[in-house]
């Protein structure tokens, strides 16, 4: 037997997995929380008194090493597998998650004289704080025309690369200069496992603005943002950038001891969590949308031609899978919009139901809910209670209930609220066809399909087309591992693609959700409203919703005024 | 002293109050629930087997004469008032609630062979069957350009007289020929107490389509509507219509005999609950808004002159206060979405804390939503959970909320509603002055404005105005007693005009709301995105609330399809 082993590092932890590469069965797998989890209030260490502002969200890197080895030990001693075994590596990561370091890969914040210095550690990609560094680099850009940004939806968000390593310079600029590595997370433990740096080209094209064609942005770019900026990426990142399924290097004798593995085992490069996961939902190749339904929803496909999509993320060739472009979109809350409900917005009566029949409050909601026909509720809502990413690009829109009576019960709205979620995918499907681009069918995979079947019916309604499952619950530790049997090569017991990986080791879940055809109708005319109201709040029809978010941050830094009733 | 008996009929019961003429002293109060309460499931009966269908609301007018027994014997005996000092009596109704009689007044729904006969009873104010019916009515009264129609914002509702009286006609036809008399609740008591029938002129200008210079519509229109209506004023109601305080007649030995009051004391003529209460806030002349807040939201506002107001539900010359014209206005939802959030949007931590801290739920949102500022929540709603009654006139527009994120929380919510329907409120005091009527203050009465202080306040901070709280509790009823005393006149004890009574017998509680400057602005500001929002969904810029509507009614009819997950 040969097998791969894949690691995805997710907020909380990191999760290891063991898969034979003969037939994609999961021989075992390890959740290990890290032991700083978010960082998000104060600073570890032994004084804990250095306090973060609003938006940061930080992380620890010995946490990452740390849960890796107890969670690589603990597998092979569960599984029984031996190292010999284990033909490759590949590891994920969220994104964009960046640290600086020395030139050696050690962070600035193992240093003694950096560690009560907040920018020394990870950012984490949830770290929201480099929102000015981000206004800065999308206006630069826009005013010197640079040809990158439309193939980010002509936006790029506070989350990724430049921004968190431009927020440095501005906020600690002898901390940036000592930093003689800016890296993405996914690079920097494939540096501790190797003990050589390499640098994933998916991360770099998706989070840094970078493709294969045209490279990173030119310096004057850069420079225009600040003359210290000009050289950032010959100074601190790298020109060469490795294509998913690459091998970065191999287990150093080190990194062996620690983690029990074979020395000169091949480690991957690292991957994007998402992107590196649609091959195990068994994609491959253009024409088959891949959905990744958590708390937000991702959205990913394949395309043999470069094109311009409104609204998307971002489009990197060989991004997501050697040969084709691959083209990301996203809806920035879906089950978190549910959760929301669920939890604020639900009245008692749901929630002792759900108790006196040891269910969740979703099923109860999900049972009534369901015996409702497209229209029934009379209620519409617009799905942007975490802004809208595609195809509006506009993080300040906000959520929108319309059609509310005093008959309406909770049930209605729920409904009503996975509808939202439909249409706005269903945008971004058309986003995608209007552009040219493929979408024949549907897979998804995620925390929400295996839960939520009602959901998963309306999207298909919505969609219009037939919706399967993936059958892995862990899409992007299994991606990882399939990616570390490409890095280890055919001839190792690994394979020679990822589309043999794939074909061996990913599979579908069996389930599959039909469109009913008599829903087609009700629900494109209710897809119609949406898309009026879509447009009319979205593209500026009325301003409304930008206008009440200036209004409520204003109305948060006053006091209260008392009554004044007398 | 001398003392005046109010008695206000209400939708589940009669109030019955004592008060004295010369300061107002309420000398002691009953209610007395209605027996059949609101009838809108079967008949009462002994077969008790006829089932009404839905929008249907009866009641037993049996049941009106039995409260009212009832109270006053009990109120006499309590107060120990001798029935000597008892110088007039007032009565006021929900309206329009009406029903068919003899020529002598006994109700159809008395008769063995009728009892049996839905159409014989009592139509309550809320019976909603006649819409179409009312429909006819606004469509041929726009056809032929009848001239009463803008006195009634353009539209009349289903509420009203003629589409009660029409109905009956057009679904039971013979029982509509047996009925001698079709005559409002308000006057069908006076009658009995009496002896005497009278028609007062409030109900007819306000649900009648009467006014003191036209009349009645003429018969070519009714007989538009229906050949066999032509003449229904003629035949079934009654040209002579008598002004708020008028004397209808005195108490029949009969009546006092059942009552245990003094036969021969002057009663007044009926009235309408909302409106006859209007001095018993101390409104008898123009500039002052009353608001009778409760579960809907009733505005009414006294001119010199007959104007055309957009959107008012109806203008009568002499139908509130004697010498002017009265304007009203409504709001279909007050305290009924306020009531519909808390039962059906508010999870679980609210109630519970409501339960440890032994207050209502309300109280415990108020808390919270009171120490936001205008703008804080970032929400924005359209009252419209019940339609817009005022400026509108549209019963299918629907309610809206934008604004929600992740951290939207059930207060701020709870506080976008209370502002909401302040600017729903702010929209018809604009109406009012646009047509020239001034409104220099306000003041309320009703059941909210002692119970929910923070309501009370957001509707001054956004009307800029004075809120006034009438002292009485149960305003109609001592608005009754008040046009009991002015049907007694001041020789008798009573007061010569309604002022006189007005100014001895009313008075404000002494809680007055006070506009809080600095909230003018933000709330200005929030109040034009209010008005945008409201002409965009309430005058055709989107009919989506429409064709939610619409949707819903057609989806309701068909059958639910299961999944079809394979």
């Amino acid at each position: 037997m040969t097998c791969a082993l894949g690691i995805d590092f997710g907020t909380e932890s990191a999760r290891a997995v063991l898969v034979d590469c003969t037939d994609g069965r999961e021989l075992g797998a390890r959740v290990e929380p890290y032991a700083h989890g978010v960082i998000d209030a104060r600073l570890p260490g032994p004084d804990d008194d250095v306090e973060l502002e609003a938006d940061w969200a930080l992380q620890h890197p010995s946490d990452y090493l740390e849960s890796l080895r107890i969670a690589v030990r603990r597998l092979l001693a569960e599984t029984g597998v031996s190292p010999d075994e284990v033909v490759g590596i590949g590891i994920d990561f969220t994104s964009c998650s960046m640290l600086p370091t020395l030139a050696d890969g050690t962070p600035l914040c193992l240093l003694e004289d950096l560690r009560r210095e907040p920018h020394a550690w990870v950012k984490l990609w949830k770290h929201h704080a480099a929102q000015p560094e981000a206004d800065r680099i999308n206006a630069v850009a826009a005013e010197r025309g640079e040809r990158w940004l439309p193939r980010y939806g002509g936006k790029i968000s506070s989350e990724w690369f430049f921004a968190k390593a431009l927020q440095i310079l501005d906020e600690a600029p002898e901390l940036y200069a000592r930093a003689a590595r800016l890296i993405e997370a996914c690079d920097w433990i494939v540096w501790q496992l190797t003990g050589v740096e390499s640098r994933s080209a998916c991360a770099a094209g998706y989070k840094a603005m970078w493709s294969k064609r045209d490279g990173f942005p030119p310096p004057e770019y850069f420079g225009a943002l600040d003359p210290r900026f000009e050289h950032v990426v010959d100074e601190k990142l790298s020109r060469t950038l490795l294509p998913p399924g690459a091998r970065a290097g191999a287990l150093s004798a080190r990194a062996a001891a620690w983690t029990g593995l074979r020395a000169g085992m091949p480690v991957a490069v690292g991957n994007v969590d998402f992107h590196g996961s649609v091959p195990a939902t068994t994609v491959t190749a253009p024409g088959t949308l891949v959905m990744i339904m958590g708390t937000s929803n991702g959205l990913l496909l394949l395309g043999d031609e470069l094109v311009e999509v409104e609204g998307m993320c971002g489009v990197v060739e060989d991004g997501i899978v050697p040969g084709y472009f691959g083209y990301e979109a996203g809806q920035s809350a879906l089950g978190d919009i549910f959760a929301w409900f669920t939890r604020h917005a639900v009245p008692p009566e749901y929630h002792e139901a759900a108790r006196a029949r040891g269910v969740d409050v979703h099923d109860v909601l999900a049972e009534e809910a369901a015996a409702l026909r497209p229209g029934e509720s009379g209620l519409l809502a617009l799905d942007w209670w975490n802004g809208n990413r595609s195809v509006l690009v506009d993080a300040d829109l906000r959520g929108l209930l319309v059609g509310m009576t005093l008959a309406t019960r909770a049930p209605e709205i729920y409904r009503a609220l996975i509808e939202a979620t439909a249409f706005g995918t269903r945008v971004i499907v058309e986003a995608f066809e209007h552009a040219g681009l493929r979408v024949d069918t549907i897979v998804a995979c995620g925390g929400l399909p295996d839960r939520n079947p009602l959901l998963m019916q309306i999207f298909a309604d919505v969609a219009g087309r037939d919706i399967a499952v993936a059958a892995s619950h862990q899409a992007p530790a299994l991606g990882a591992a399939m990616w570390g049997a490409v890095a280890a090569g055919a001839a190792a017991g690994g394979h020679a693609t990822i589309a043999d990986a794939s074909s061996r080791m990913a599979r579908l879940s069996g389930t599959r959700f039909a469109p009913r055809p008599d829903h087609r109708e009700p629900y494109d005319l209710l897809y119609d409203e949406y898309r009026c109201l879509h447009d009319f709040f979205g593209r500026g029809g009325d301003d409304v919703m930008r206008r009440l978010k200036r209004l409520r941050n204003a109305a948060a830094d006053a006091d209260p005024v008392p009554f004044t009733q007398s």
